[in-house]
Protein backbone atom coordinates (compact mmCIF):
# COMPACT_ATOMS: atom_id res chain seq x y z
CA UNK A 1 0.00 0.00 0.00
CA UNK A 2 1.14 3.69 -0.99
CA UNK A 3 1.72 6.36 1.96
CA UNK A 4 -1.63 8.18 1.85
CA UNK A 5 0.59 11.28 1.48
CA UNK A 6 1.62 11.74 -2.29
CA UNK A 7 4.90 13.44 -3.07
CA UNK A 8 5.37 15.09 -7.04
CA UNK A 9 8.09 17.58 -8.19
CA UNK A 10 7.63 19.94 -10.50
CA UNK A 11 10.27 22.38 -12.18
CA UNK A 12 9.30 25.62 -12.86
CA UNK A 13 10.86 26.15 -16.40
CA UNK A 14 12.27 29.78 -17.36
CA UNK A 15 10.33 30.22 -20.72
CA UNK A 16 6.93 29.30 -19.06
CA UNK A 17 6.79 31.83 -16.40
CA UNK A 18 5.51 35.04 -16.31
CA UNK A 19 7.23 38.32 -17.32
CA UNK A 20 8.73 38.00 -13.54
CA UNK A 21 9.88 34.80 -13.26
CA UNK A 22 7.80 33.21 -11.29
CA UNK A 23 5.17 30.53 -11.85
CA UNK A 24 2.14 31.50 -12.64
CA UNK A 25 -1.39 30.25 -10.71
CA UNK A 26 -2.67 28.47 -14.13
CA UNK A 27 0.43 26.37 -14.11
CA UNK A 28 0.50 25.93 -10.40
CA UNK A 29 -2.91 24.59 -10.78
CA UNK A 30 -1.88 22.20 -14.12
CA UNK A 31 0.79 20.71 -11.07
CA UNK A 32 -2.31 20.32 -8.71
CA UNK A 33 -4.05 18.42 -11.12
CA UNK A 34 -0.95 16.55 -12.05
CA UNK A 35 -0.65 15.24 -9.03
CA UNK A 36 -3.57 14.97 -7.80
CA UNK A 37 -3.91 12.47 -10.81
CA UNK A 38 -0.92 10.46 -10.01
CA UNK A 39 -1.79 10.20 -6.48
CA UNK A 40 -5.02 8.86 -7.28
CA UNK A 41 -3.56 6.68 -9.98
CA UNK A 42 -0.95 5.27 -7.75
CA UNK A 43 -3.61 4.46 -4.98
CA UNK A 44 -6.34 2.77 -7.57
CA UNK A 45 -8.94 5.78 -8.25
CA UNK A 46 -7.50 7.33 -10.80
CA UNK A 47 -8.85 8.39 -14.14
CA UNK A 48 -8.65 5.04 -15.89
CA UNK A 49 -9.71 3.34 -13.06
CA UNK A 50 -12.48 5.19 -12.74
CA UNK A 51 -13.45 5.46 -17.02
CA UNK A 52 -13.67 1.40 -16.72
CA UNK A 53 -16.39 2.18 -13.97
CA UNK A 54 -17.84 4.75 -16.57
CA UNK A 55 -16.98 7.21 -13.83
CA UNK A 56 -14.75 10.46 -13.83
CA UNK A 57 -13.74 12.91 -11.10
CA UNK A 58 -15.22 16.30 -11.33
CA UNK A 59 -13.55 19.37 -9.22
CA UNK A 60 -15.95 21.27 -7.53
CA UNK A 61 -14.51 23.63 -5.18
CA UNK A 62 -11.14 24.93 -5.15
CA UNK A 63 -9.13 27.11 -2.36
CA UNK A 64 -5.28 27.79 -2.99
CA UNK A 65 -3.01 30.10 -0.79
CA UNK A 66 0.28 30.72 -1.53
CA UNK A 67 2.92 32.85 0.70
CA UNK A 68 5.69 33.04 -2.24
CA UNK A 69 5.41 31.88 -5.80
CA UNK A 70 8.18 30.01 -6.83
CA UNK A 71 11.16 31.32 -9.40
CA UNK A 72 12.46 30.08 -12.64
CA UNK A 73 14.70 27.33 -12.68
CA UNK A 74 13.29 26.01 -9.13
CA UNK A 75 11.59 22.90 -8.29
CA UNK A 76 8.57 22.96 -6.48
CA UNK A 77 7.10 20.27 -4.06
CA UNK A 78 3.52 19.16 -4.23
CA UNK A 79 2.05 17.11 -1.66
CA UNK A 80 -1.34 15.71 -1.91
CA UNK A 81 -3.86 13.77 0.32
CA UNK A 82 -6.96 12.62 0.95
CA UNK A 83 -8.90 14.17 4.17
CA UNK A 84 -12.52 13.03 3.80
CA UNK A 85 -15.17 11.20 1.79
CA UNK A 86 -18.66 11.31 1.55
CA UNK A 87 -21.19 10.28 -0.66
CA UNK A 88 -21.33 12.81 -2.86
CA UNK A 89 -17.52 14.35 -2.29
CA UNK A 90 -14.29 13.52 -1.07
CA UNK A 91 -12.08 16.35 -0.29
CA UNK A 92 -8.22 16.60 -1.42
CA UNK A 93 -5.49 18.73 0.59
CA UNK A 94 -1.85 20.32 -0.89
CA UNK A 95 1.25 21.45 0.85
CA UNK A 96 3.33 23.28 -1.26
CA UNK A 97 7.30 23.37 -0.47
CA UNK A 98 9.89 25.05 -2.15
CA UNK A 99 13.30 23.53 -3.35
CA UNK A 100 14.55 24.22 0.54
CA UNK A 101 12.03 22.65 2.04
CA UNK A 102 10.44 26.11 2.97
CA UNK A 103 6.51 25.91 2.70
CA UNK A 104 5.08 28.54 0.40
CA UNK A 105 1.21 27.56 0.61
CA UNK A 106 -1.61 24.87 0.97
CA UNK A 107 -4.73 24.50 -1.44
CA UNK A 108 -7.53 22.55 -0.52
CA UNK A 109 -10.27 20.97 -3.10
CA UNK A 110 -13.73 19.12 -3.00
CA UNK A 111 -14.21 16.67 -5.96
CA UNK A 112 -17.44 14.88 -6.98
CA UNK A 113 -17.68 11.33 -9.77
CA UNK A 114 -20.25 11.79 -12.00
CA UNK A 115 -21.23 8.53 -13.90
CA UNK A 116 -20.04 9.23 -17.74
CA UNK A 117 -23.86 8.30 -19.43
CA UNK A 118 -26.28 10.06 -17.00
CA UNK A 119 -24.18 12.33 -16.00
CA UNK A 120 -25.54 12.24 -11.91
CA UNK A 121 -23.47 11.89 -9.29
CA UNK A 122 -22.13 8.51 -8.16
CA UNK A 123 -21.46 7.55 -4.32
CA UNK A 124 -18.42 7.97 -3.06
CA UNK A 125 -18.10 5.97 -0.06
CA UNK A 126 -18.63 2.61 -2.48
CA UNK A 127 -15.40 3.61 -4.54
CA UNK A 128 -12.47 0.89 -4.13
CA UNK A 129 -9.60 2.02 -2.19
CA UNK A 130 -10.54 5.60 -1.40
CA UNK A 131 -11.53 5.25 1.82
CA UNK A 132 -8.67 3.48 2.72
CA UNK A 133 -6.63 6.59 1.90
CA UNK A 134 -8.18 9.26 3.98
CA UNK A 135 -5.00 10.99 6.77
CA UNK A 136 -6.24 13.67 9.01
CA UNK A 137 -3.01 14.02 10.88
CA UNK A 138 -1.14 16.53 8.73
CA UNK A 139 -2.61 20.09 8.74
CA UNK A 140 -3.58 22.54 5.91
CA UNK A 141 -3.97 25.58 8.04
CA UNK A 142 -5.86 28.09 5.81
CA UNK A 143 -10.13 28.84 5.20
CA UNK A 144 -12.23 25.86 4.53
CA UNK A 145 -14.10 25.92 0.99
CA UNK A 146 -17.01 28.05 1.14
CA UNK A 147 -19.54 29.01 -1.12
CA UNK A 148 -19.37 32.15 -3.00
CA UNK A 149 -22.88 33.85 -3.78
CA UNK A 150 -24.04 35.11 -7.21
CA UNK A 151 -23.37 38.57 -8.40
CA UNK A 152 -26.28 40.72 -7.90
CA UNK A 153 -25.54 44.18 -8.95
CA UNK A 154 -22.85 46.71 -8.75
CA UNK A 155 -20.43 44.55 -11.36
CA UNK A 156 -19.41 45.58 -14.54
CA UNK A 157 -18.71 43.46 -17.45
CA UNK A 158 -14.33 42.42 -17.73
CA UNK A 159 -14.26 40.34 -20.37
CA UNK A 160 -15.60 37.96 -22.88
CA UNK A 161 -14.11 34.72 -25.04
CA UNK A 162 -15.25 31.98 -26.70
CA UNK A 163 -14.44 28.39 -25.51
CA UNK A 164 -12.46 26.81 -28.11
CA UNK A 165 -10.09 23.72 -28.81
CA UNK A 166 -7.33 24.23 -26.71
CA UNK A 167 -9.86 25.52 -23.60
CA UNK A 168 -11.64 21.90 -23.41
CA UNK A 169 -10.69 18.86 -21.73
CA UNK A 170 -11.59 15.39 -22.12
CA UNK A 171 -15.31 16.28 -21.16
CA UNK A 172 -15.27 18.34 -23.77
CA UNK A 173 -15.81 21.42 -21.28
CA UNK A 174 -13.71 23.89 -20.43
CA UNK A 175 -10.52 22.41 -18.24
CA UNK A 176 -10.48 23.92 -14.64
CA UNK A 177 -7.23 25.28 -15.01
CA UNK A 178 -8.04 27.36 -18.32
CA UNK A 179 -11.02 28.67 -15.84
CA UNK A 180 -8.06 30.16 -13.58
CA UNK A 181 -6.17 31.53 -16.41
CA UNK A 182 -9.40 33.40 -17.64
CA UNK A 183 -10.00 34.66 -14.76
CA UNK A 184 -6.13 36.13 -13.94
CA UNK A 185 -6.33 37.85 -17.37
CA UNK A 186 -9.16 39.73 -16.11
CA UNK A 187 -6.25 41.84 -14.24
CA UNK A 188 -3.77 44.39 -15.91
CA UNK A 189 -0.58 43.28 -15.73
CA UNK A 190 0.88 46.34 -13.83
CA UNK A 191 -1.04 44.70 -10.84
CA UNK A 192 1.35 41.50 -10.83
CA UNK A 193 4.75 44.25 -10.20
CA UNK A 194 3.91 44.87 -6.87
CA UNK A 195 1.21 42.71 -5.58
CA UNK A 196 0.75 38.89 -5.54
CA UNK A 197 -2.82 36.98 -5.48
CA UNK A 198 -2.07 35.32 -2.23
CA UNK A 199 -5.86 33.42 -2.72
CA UNK A 200 -7.75 32.09 -4.74
CA UNK A 201 -11.40 30.51 -4.30
CA UNK A 202 -13.30 28.87 -7.06
CA UNK A 203 -16.61 27.34 -7.40
CA UNK A 204 -17.15 25.01 -10.76
CA UNK A 205 -20.74 25.57 -10.72
CA UNK A 206 -22.13 24.45 -14.65
CA UNK A 207 -20.01 23.09 -17.31
CA UNK A 208 -18.50 25.89 -20.13
CA UNK A 209 -19.30 24.56 -22.98
CA UNK A 210 -17.15 24.14 -26.44
CA UNK A 211 -18.13 27.07 -28.64
CA UNK A 212 -19.80 29.25 -26.23
CA UNK A 213 -19.45 32.48 -25.54
CA UNK A 214 -18.83 33.36 -21.71
CA UNK A 215 -19.28 37.02 -20.01
CA UNK A 216 -16.57 37.48 -17.31
CA UNK A 217 -17.74 39.90 -14.73
CA UNK A 218 -16.07 41.46 -11.98
CA UNK A 219 -16.55 43.64 -8.57
CA UNK A 220 -14.17 44.95 -6.10
CA UNK A 221 -16.25 43.46 -2.98
CA UNK A 222 -13.40 45.30 -1.02
CA UNK A 223 -10.01 46.81 -1.33
CA UNK A 224 -7.69 44.13 -3.57
CA UNK A 225 -10.35 41.62 -2.60
CA UNK A 226 -12.19 40.54 -6.51
CA UNK A 227 -15.00 38.44 -6.82
CA UNK A 228 -15.58 37.15 -10.60
CA UNK A 229 -18.25 35.26 -12.52
CA UNK A 230 -18.02 33.56 -15.63
CA UNK A 231 -21.18 33.20 -17.10
CA UNK A 232 -22.82 31.45 -20.30
CA UNK A 233 -25.63 33.84 -21.27
CA UNK A 234 -27.82 33.72 -17.74
CA UNK A 235 -26.39 30.81 -16.26
CA UNK A 236 -23.67 31.10 -14.01
CA UNK A 237 -20.57 28.59 -14.74
CA UNK A 238 -17.92 29.10 -12.67
CA UNK A 239 -17.24 32.20 -9.65
CA UNK A 240 -14.07 32.97 -8.06
CA UNK A 241 -13.03 35.06 -4.94
CA UNK A 242 -9.25 36.85 -5.74
CA UNK A 243 -7.20 38.35 -2.92
CA UNK A 244 -4.49 40.65 -3.58
CA UNK A 245 -1.24 41.17 -1.42
CA UNK A 246 1.42 44.30 -1.64
CA UNK A 247 4.42 42.38 -0.98
CA UNK B 1 30.54 15.97 -19.86
CA UNK B 2 26.94 15.16 -20.50
CA UNK B 3 25.93 13.02 -23.30
CA UNK B 4 25.17 14.99 -26.51
CA UNK B 5 21.48 13.74 -26.60
CA UNK B 6 19.41 14.78 -23.74
CA UNK B 7 16.32 12.35 -22.97
CA UNK B 8 13.48 13.66 -21.10
CA UNK B 9 9.92 11.77 -20.00
CA UNK B 10 6.95 13.88 -19.44
CA UNK B 11 3.65 12.25 -18.42
CA UNK B 12 0.50 12.91 -20.48
CA UNK B 13 -1.85 13.82 -17.89
CA UNK B 14 -5.95 12.83 -18.16
CA UNK B 15 -6.60 16.11 -17.09
CA UNK B 16 -4.78 18.37 -19.36
CA UNK B 17 -5.54 16.02 -22.71
CA UNK B 18 -7.38 17.38 -25.54
CA UNK B 19 -11.35 16.11 -26.18
CA UNK B 20 -9.97 12.94 -27.26
CA UNK B 21 -7.60 12.48 -24.68
CA UNK B 22 -4.49 13.07 -26.73
CA UNK B 23 -1.73 15.46 -26.26
CA UNK B 24 -2.35 18.77 -28.04
CA UNK B 25 0.48 20.19 -30.40
CA UNK B 26 0.67 23.44 -27.21
CA UNK B 27 1.36 20.69 -24.86
CA UNK B 28 3.85 18.66 -26.52
CA UNK B 29 5.17 22.26 -27.77
CA UNK B 30 5.88 22.97 -23.68
CA UNK B 31 7.01 19.99 -23.27
CA UNK B 32 9.84 20.62 -25.94
CA UNK B 33 10.41 23.70 -24.62
CA UNK B 34 11.20 21.88 -21.16
CA UNK B 35 13.66 19.56 -22.82
CA UNK B 36 15.51 22.08 -24.13
CA UNK B 37 15.60 24.43 -20.97
CA UNK B 38 17.08 21.27 -19.38
CA UNK B 39 19.55 20.47 -21.95
CA UNK B 40 21.15 23.28 -22.03
CA UNK B 41 21.40 23.83 -18.41
CA UNK B 42 22.89 20.73 -17.74
CA UNK B 43 25.51 21.49 -19.90
CA UNK B 44 26.21 25.16 -19.39
CA UNK B 45 24.02 27.43 -22.01
CA UNK B 46 21.15 27.27 -20.17
CA UNK B 47 18.93 30.54 -19.30
CA UNK B 48 20.90 31.21 -15.96
CA UNK B 49 24.04 30.99 -17.45
CA UNK B 50 22.40 33.09 -20.01
CA UNK B 51 21.37 35.50 -18.00
CA UNK B 52 24.53 35.97 -16.21
CA UNK B 53 26.03 37.22 -19.75
CA UNK B 54 23.28 39.51 -20.48
CA UNK B 55 21.88 37.40 -23.21
CA UNK B 56 18.67 35.25 -23.41
CA UNK B 57 17.50 32.76 -26.21
CA UNK B 58 15.17 33.24 -28.62
CA UNK B 59 13.30 30.79 -30.56
CA UNK B 60 13.34 32.13 -34.33
CA UNK B 61 11.94 29.03 -36.44
CA UNK B 62 10.62 25.88 -35.82
CA UNK B 63 9.05 22.52 -37.44
CA UNK B 64 6.98 19.61 -35.30
CA UNK B 65 6.03 16.63 -37.13
CA UNK B 66 3.48 14.53 -35.30
CA UNK B 67 2.64 10.74 -36.54
CA UNK B 68 0.60 9.97 -33.88
CA UNK B 69 -0.68 12.02 -30.71
CA UNK B 70 0.66 10.23 -27.38
CA UNK B 71 -2.86 9.37 -25.51
CA UNK B 72 -3.68 9.90 -21.93
CA UNK B 73 -2.08 8.49 -19.07
CA UNK B 74 0.96 7.54 -21.24
CA UNK B 75 4.36 9.36 -21.08
CA UNK B 76 6.30 10.52 -24.21
CA UNK B 77 9.75 10.92 -24.93
CA UNK B 78 11.53 13.84 -25.58
CA UNK B 79 15.14 13.46 -26.89
CA UNK B 80 16.70 16.74 -27.95
CA UNK B 81 20.20 17.28 -29.49
CA UNK B 82 22.16 20.43 -30.78
CA UNK B 83 22.89 20.07 -34.66
CA UNK B 84 24.79 22.84 -36.00
CA UNK B 85 26.01 26.57 -34.35
CA UNK B 86 27.02 30.03 -36.73
CA UNK B 87 27.51 33.10 -35.68
CA UNK B 88 23.85 34.14 -35.77
CA UNK B 89 22.11 30.65 -35.05
CA UNK B 90 22.32 27.11 -33.75
CA UNK B 91 20.16 24.08 -34.67
CA UNK B 92 18.24 22.42 -32.39
CA UNK B 93 16.75 18.92 -33.00
CA UNK B 94 14.17 17.07 -31.16
CA UNK B 95 12.65 13.24 -30.84
CA UNK B 96 9.53 12.06 -30.08
CA UNK B 97 8.53 8.18 -28.60
CA UNK B 98 5.77 7.02 -26.89
CA UNK B 99 6.04 4.70 -24.22
CA UNK B 100 7.31 1.45 -26.02
CA UNK B 101 9.88 3.17 -27.65
CA UNK B 102 8.31 3.72 -30.57
CA UNK B 103 9.24 7.03 -32.54
CA UNK B 104 6.67 9.29 -33.04
CA UNK B 105 7.33 12.19 -34.40
CA UNK B 106 10.50 14.83 -34.90
CA UNK B 107 11.07 18.51 -34.64
CA UNK B 108 13.79 21.14 -35.93
CA UNK B 109 13.97 24.64 -34.01
CA UNK B 110 16.16 27.12 -35.16
CA UNK B 111 17.32 29.56 -31.92
CA UNK B 112 19.23 32.88 -31.93
CA UNK B 113 20.89 34.83 -28.38
CA UNK B 114 19.61 38.43 -27.85
CA UNK B 115 21.55 40.79 -25.65
CA UNK B 116 19.40 42.10 -23.26
CA UNK B 117 19.83 45.62 -23.23
CA UNK B 118 20.96 45.94 -26.89
CA UNK B 119 18.16 43.27 -28.09
CA UNK B 120 20.63 42.53 -31.01
CA UNK B 121 21.93 39.11 -31.99
CA UNK B 122 24.68 38.05 -29.94
CA UNK B 123 27.69 35.68 -31.64
CA UNK B 124 27.20 32.09 -30.79
CA UNK B 125 29.89 30.63 -32.02
CA UNK B 126 31.48 32.56 -29.01
CA UNK B 127 29.51 31.07 -26.64
CA UNK B 128 31.30 28.22 -24.34
CA UNK B 129 30.28 25.23 -24.49
CA UNK B 130 27.96 24.95 -27.01
CA UNK B 131 30.00 23.95 -30.01
CA UNK B 132 31.08 21.28 -28.23
CA UNK B 133 27.77 19.37 -28.00
CA UNK B 134 27.21 19.80 -31.85
CA UNK B 135 26.41 16.15 -32.69
CA UNK B 136 24.89 14.68 -36.54
CA UNK B 137 25.25 11.46 -35.97
CA UNK B 138 21.48 11.13 -35.33
CA UNK B 139 18.94 11.65 -38.16
CA UNK B 140 15.92 13.77 -37.55
CA UNK B 141 14.29 12.94 -41.29
CA UNK B 142 11.68 15.38 -42.07
CA UNK B 143 11.90 18.64 -44.07
CA UNK B 144 14.01 21.62 -43.34
CA UNK B 145 13.19 25.31 -41.63
CA UNK B 146 11.90 27.14 -44.86
CA UNK B 147 10.55 31.21 -44.52
CA UNK B 148 6.77 30.74 -44.94
CA UNK B 149 6.31 34.02 -47.28
CA UNK B 150 3.89 36.91 -45.95
CA UNK B 151 0.09 36.81 -47.33
CA UNK B 152 -0.78 38.92 -50.07
CA UNK B 153 -4.26 38.11 -50.96
CA UNK B 154 -6.79 35.94 -51.05
CA UNK B 155 -6.95 35.59 -47.11
CA UNK B 156 -10.02 36.23 -44.24
CA UNK B 157 -9.92 37.27 -40.83
CA UNK B 158 -10.00 34.39 -38.52
CA UNK B 159 -9.74 36.02 -35.56
CA UNK B 160 -8.36 38.32 -33.28
CA UNK B 161 -7.25 38.83 -29.34
CA UNK B 162 -5.31 40.96 -26.97
CA UNK B 163 -1.97 39.74 -25.49
CA UNK B 164 -2.89 39.42 -21.98
CA UNK B 165 -0.94 38.54 -18.37
CA UNK B 166 -0.81 34.43 -18.99
CA UNK B 167 0.51 34.88 -23.09
CA UNK B 168 3.64 36.40 -22.06
CA UNK B 169 6.77 35.53 -20.85
CA UNK B 170 10.01 36.50 -18.60
CA UNK B 171 10.80 38.93 -21.40
CA UNK B 172 7.00 40.53 -21.58
CA UNK B 173 6.51 38.90 -25.32
CA UNK B 174 3.78 37.10 -26.13
CA UNK B 175 5.27 32.97 -24.94
CA UNK B 176 6.49 30.81 -27.89
CA UNK B 177 4.07 28.16 -27.52
CA UNK B 178 0.79 30.47 -26.78
CA UNK B 179 1.81 31.71 -30.46
CA UNK B 180 0.78 28.08 -30.87
CA UNK B 181 -2.25 27.67 -28.47
CA UNK B 182 -3.56 30.79 -30.56
CA UNK B 183 -3.21 29.20 -34.09
CA UNK B 184 -4.57 25.85 -33.44
CA UNK B 185 -7.48 27.74 -31.77
CA UNK B 186 -8.83 29.13 -35.50
CA UNK B 187 -9.89 25.54 -36.51
CA UNK B 188 -13.33 24.07 -35.24
CA UNK B 189 -12.95 21.36 -33.08
CA UNK B 190 -14.76 19.08 -35.43
CA UNK B 191 -11.69 18.85 -37.61
CA UNK B 192 -9.93 17.01 -35.01
CA UNK B 193 -11.98 14.35 -35.11
CA UNK B 194 -11.11 12.84 -38.32
CA UNK B 195 -7.89 14.64 -38.86
CA UNK B 196 -4.75 15.31 -36.99
CA UNK B 197 -1.88 18.07 -37.50
CA UNK B 198 0.63 16.44 -38.88
CA UNK B 199 3.38 19.03 -39.43
CA UNK B 200 3.20 23.01 -38.12
CA UNK B 201 5.78 25.12 -39.35
CA UNK B 202 6.13 28.96 -37.56
CA UNK B 203 8.35 31.75 -37.99
CA UNK B 204 8.90 33.57 -34.84
CA UNK B 205 8.84 37.39 -36.66
CA UNK B 206 8.37 40.09 -34.22
CA UNK B 207 7.48 40.33 -30.76
CA UNK B 208 3.78 40.42 -29.83
CA UNK B 209 3.94 42.35 -26.94
CA UNK B 210 1.28 42.56 -23.75
CA UNK B 211 -1.75 44.26 -24.12
CA UNK B 212 -1.65 44.68 -28.43
CA UNK B 213 -4.40 43.30 -30.33
CA UNK B 214 -3.32 40.82 -32.93
CA UNK B 215 -5.23 39.48 -35.84
CA UNK B 216 -4.94 36.20 -37.21
CA UNK B 217 -5.25 36.04 -40.94
CA UNK B 218 -6.11 32.53 -42.65
CA UNK B 219 -5.44 31.08 -46.13
CA UNK B 220 -6.05 27.46 -47.90
CA UNK B 221 -3.20 26.84 -50.07
CA UNK B 222 -4.03 24.06 -50.83
CA UNK B 223 -6.55 20.82 -49.54
CA UNK B 224 -5.80 20.75 -45.74
CA UNK B 225 -2.60 22.94 -46.23
CA UNK B 226 -3.37 26.87 -44.16
CA UNK B 227 -1.12 29.43 -43.69
CA UNK B 228 -1.82 31.69 -41.15
CA UNK B 229 -0.26 35.43 -40.35
CA UNK B 230 -0.37 37.03 -36.40
CA UNK B 231 -0.44 40.55 -36.93
CA UNK B 232 -0.11 43.54 -35.21
CA UNK B 233 -1.53 46.22 -37.10
CA UNK B 234 0.97 46.16 -40.37
CA UNK B 235 3.13 44.75 -38.81
CA UNK B 236 3.95 40.47 -39.39
CA UNK B 237 4.67 39.13 -35.62
CA UNK B 238 4.52 35.39 -36.76
CA UNK B 239 3.26 33.20 -39.57
CA UNK B 240 2.70 29.15 -39.82
CA UNK B 241 2.06 26.46 -42.16
CA UNK B 242 -0.66 24.11 -40.56
CA UNK B 243 -1.08 20.89 -42.75
CA UNK B 244 -3.61 18.25 -41.47
CA UNK B 245 -3.65 14.70 -42.53
CA UNK B 246 -6.83 12.23 -42.36
CA UNK B 247 -6.50 9.22 -40.03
Amino acid sequence: MFSPIGRYEFTIDAYLTDFRGRATLPMIGGFMLQAATKHADERGFGYSSMTSQQRVWVLSRMAIELFEYPKNDTSMIIKTWIVSVNRLFTERHFAFEDSDGKTIGYARSLWASIDLKTRKPTNLTELDGLSDYIYTEKECPIEGLSKISAMKDEYEKADEFIVKYSDVDINKHLNSMKYIEHFVDVFDIDMFKDKEITRIEINYISEGRYGSKLDILKREEEDSNFILEMKDGETSVCSTRIIWKQF
